[in-house]
């Protein structure tokens, strides 16, 4: 199977398809977003490189980062975080708060908003400065300083953002939250703001595909037990309610982000990440989904 | 990795733990099962077979039917059955009929009961014999004619069951069950009340981890894209509101039941049963859980 | 103020209005019904009565039955039937399911249908003949020996009734159920299958109202404070998810079915019946809310 | 029936019971107070007065406040504030959130946390100084210029009201919450911490008992028809998820506090305030809810 001219033949196939999503409008910055945008990134467990589109233009990964945070945060303070969090599917979005009620304040997963709040409030314990040190984490395993925050995305988010707001403070009320969450919540939304292409997006994932689960400078990010265990959590729960959905169609463990950007990989064998704005109506980006749909069909290869 | 040696070795180091699971009693024919037996089988892609303890000894599989329930409707129904159940974990086991209710009586996925009798009611509707048929099917695919419908079980269940009666009642009030409750949840109890050993189960399951997708006489089952799929939502519903917690620790698709067995398969390589009558708090077998963690991390190979 | 002249004087206005209200299709007997029918019926304490409209027309009273069964119920058991059913209002019948879950079967007043169910099974634990024993009493309290069920409408019921069966069903699984289910719901559909015209059904509730709380004939029913505490869990649950609304706008305990008619009293001085078949979007009747709200702002007495 | 003697028994009959309820302790001001403080205090609708026990301390009315902050409301706004609260029962404490975001942001009734900060919005955006209104309106109807807020209970509740924060900002996401969550949590805690004694309590709700629906001093508050629509607010949902239990044992309009207060009248006949501070397990005041119930057990006279 020849993987660059599948992506291209797919690729094409695509944007001959109507685009059904609809952009995400209720982050004002990322109303302002291209919504013809279309790109795909694949790198292999060796290192090579595919990209096809608008693969180098930056764009919000939104909650992919929250993977990239919870890596850290693992990396970091091990199991003991599972004190804190769980790694069971959400169910519906609709259930979210009266999930966090019966819990008592313990989110479902890490990959649920208030679930990425409690590792945020784990990180702002452990690190001096968190905010600093997350953005280091990422430039490093993606070998690029060009990765940073946008200062206006995330105040975008943060002037709007009262479900987030409501949702910290609910969790607070349960003790699961130990610091202020107006910290919680200013490094949570920066988190969410980082931008990167979708070749960064690729190379930033490459270390949970490759064996030893090293990262492209060949170093160790995480234990290998550790890696495999993200990425079980991006099968059950990367995709809100639509993972099953995702899971059923592409059986990939991946992550999506409200940007339209989606990352996805094969243990061992690549990572590939797809960028288009507009979204389907779980909040997942439409081309993207069909995309790694047609992907793993044409290829023949899933991990199921 | 030699898998005898390590079955054997796991096998011996659970033996000398406290078993610290309960046995189900709410099926007062399944209480009578002996609570210390201890059973595992793996049978390879390429038919090589080892088994060790009860393996030999049949017991109730339950919930474990309904894969292969899902199976021949999967099959015989192609994609319309989507229409009728969706693919999604469902969330805590507390949220299953508020959950039914906001779906308008589409179950979340087929492996919860709600959805395992949608599929009894599409099979109603499509076979003259659906008892007999599925049983035949069953026997088929395993090349094993001696396994039978307990009928004291499904007698068993038929008179405690009220829990499922309301549940067939109520998603029969939203017209998602076509045929006469009665009858579809007389098949429903007996598909549960099915008996295997760990040898039968996991000959039953070879097909979904066979290239090809073929069962152990070379003949094909379903196509392999079902049965990729298949194995999609045994990842991420096979175990109640455990399905993120198996994924996270064993990292293979798999499927529980009641009287204590768990079949799991890693595609290409093989499938394993295991059988212990005590619970967790869960409701899956606690020393299944137990090899099968212990299992995957020794041979350091899941899907992920 | 003159009581018949105000009852005119509404019952002219709304006839002059349109009916926003949709008939009940669900139970197809009651499908049948004239759409049109309209009557009102008045008894005073001291037993003066007046009419208007179809106030002689029989219809299915439904739901308003359920207040008659605590009735009996209650005059025969006491204060024992709480530990079986609450007295709180359900909130949205959307959470009725997850209410009994959490509540473990316990439904949260007799009113609903949950609760009615529960009420049933008591009185057949208690009583020889249940259903004759039930309609004695209730043609006893009215002085009437016309009452009778209607047969037709009961097995309406019972052939659509899925979501009643399961309910009934659902706390039997919490034991709170304790004869056979099927019987159970027997009795119940017949309880709300009773058919009255809007005299006999003011008549049935004037004891609630009279001081002394004795029948038209003089007779004590119940004592004086369980009859003030049936008046409370009316005044608090008798209007399904309208029953805030109803005491809001009319300010008296009552009761609806999804027949059409409504009953409300107004303690020491008066019980008064009405009956339109189109119902709001609650399920209550939308001409029958509309005449006790004018009713109680021209007389300018509720009990508030 | 002798009012002075039978509240003079029934304190007398109370005092010699063991006090069963629990302080609240949530709020660290409030678990400062003495908690074998009792006091009771009626007021006639004539204006003959009696008190016993603590009836001239002062203490945290807390919750009790949104009546009175829902009649200043309901008097310079009319029934469009009805588009923005509701008037029904919230059924469990246990759905208060779901209920919100099936409802989308629209508060059950006013008396629920959610429904006084709506309220708080409406008058921020109606009143110049709406802290220094309300309670000059508080202190007007009282006829007592010595009502004041307490700053300590105010900056107690703001300090630890993250559940309350969560609620503000979860309303403000469905745009249910005009103005800016923080002033709006402001003026709520400060409504919450307004002091007063049993004899002030009975005499600020005077107006509710009082035939027109005038106050202390014969001047009109709200009109006739207002007043008995709170009433009946009160009535089904005054007591949180003992509002049905009330109602059935006591059979009087009523609000509790968190405080330990309650108050309840009999509207054309009088008010009654009753204070103590340990809380049975739903948050209402032990001593107070028995104080009632016998109160209107021995003078045989309820709105039933």
């Amino acid at each position: 199977m020849n993987y660059p001219s599948s992506i291209k033949d797919i690729y094409q196939t695509i944007l001959k398809e109507e685009d059904l999503g609809a952009i995400a409008t209720y982050i004002p910055e990322l109303a302002k977003v291209n919504p013809n945008k279309f790109g795909v990134h694949l790198i292999t467990k060796e290192g090579f490189e595919f990209g096809i589109g608008d693969y180098k233009d930056q764009f919000s990964i939104q909650s992919i980062s929250k993977v990239l945070l919870l890596s850290l945060a693992y990396q970091l303070l091990g199991d003991s975080i599972w004190s804190r969090v769980g790694v069971e599917p959400s169910g519906t979005a609709f259930n979210s708060l009266i999930q966090l009620e019966s819990d008592l304040g313990i989110p479902r997963n890490p990959f649920i908003n208030a679930g990425a709040m409690v590792i945020c409030d784990l990180l702002i314990s452990q690190l001096v400065h968190p905010k600093e040190d997350f953005l280091e984490f990422v430039q490093n395993i993606t070998g690029n300083t060009d990765i940073i925050y946008s200062k206006k995305v995330a105040q975008s988010e943060q002037k709007v953002g009262y479900r987030n707001v409501a949702l910290c403070y609910f969790i607070k009320s349960f003790d699961n939250i130990k610091n202020d969450p107006e910290e919680v919540l200013d490094f949570y939304f920066h988190v969410c703001s980082i931008e990167m292409s979708c070749q960064e997006l690729s190379n930033s994932f490459h270390f949970l595909a490759n064996d030893g689960f090293r990262n492209i400078h060949q170093e160790e990010v995480i234990s290998m037990s550790k890696a495999k265990r993200i990425n079980a959590i991006m099968q059950t729960c990367g995709f809100y309610d639509e993972s099953g959905e995702f899971s059923f169609k592409v059986g990939l463990p991946g992550k999506s982000g409200v940007g339209g950007g989606i990352i996805a990989l094969h243990p061992d064998k690549y990572s590939i990440a797809v960028w288009s704005p507009k979204l389907n109506d779980k909040g997942n980006s439409y081309r993207g989904m069909r995309f790694l749909e047609l992907w793993t069909s044409k290829i023949e290869s899933s991990i199921f």
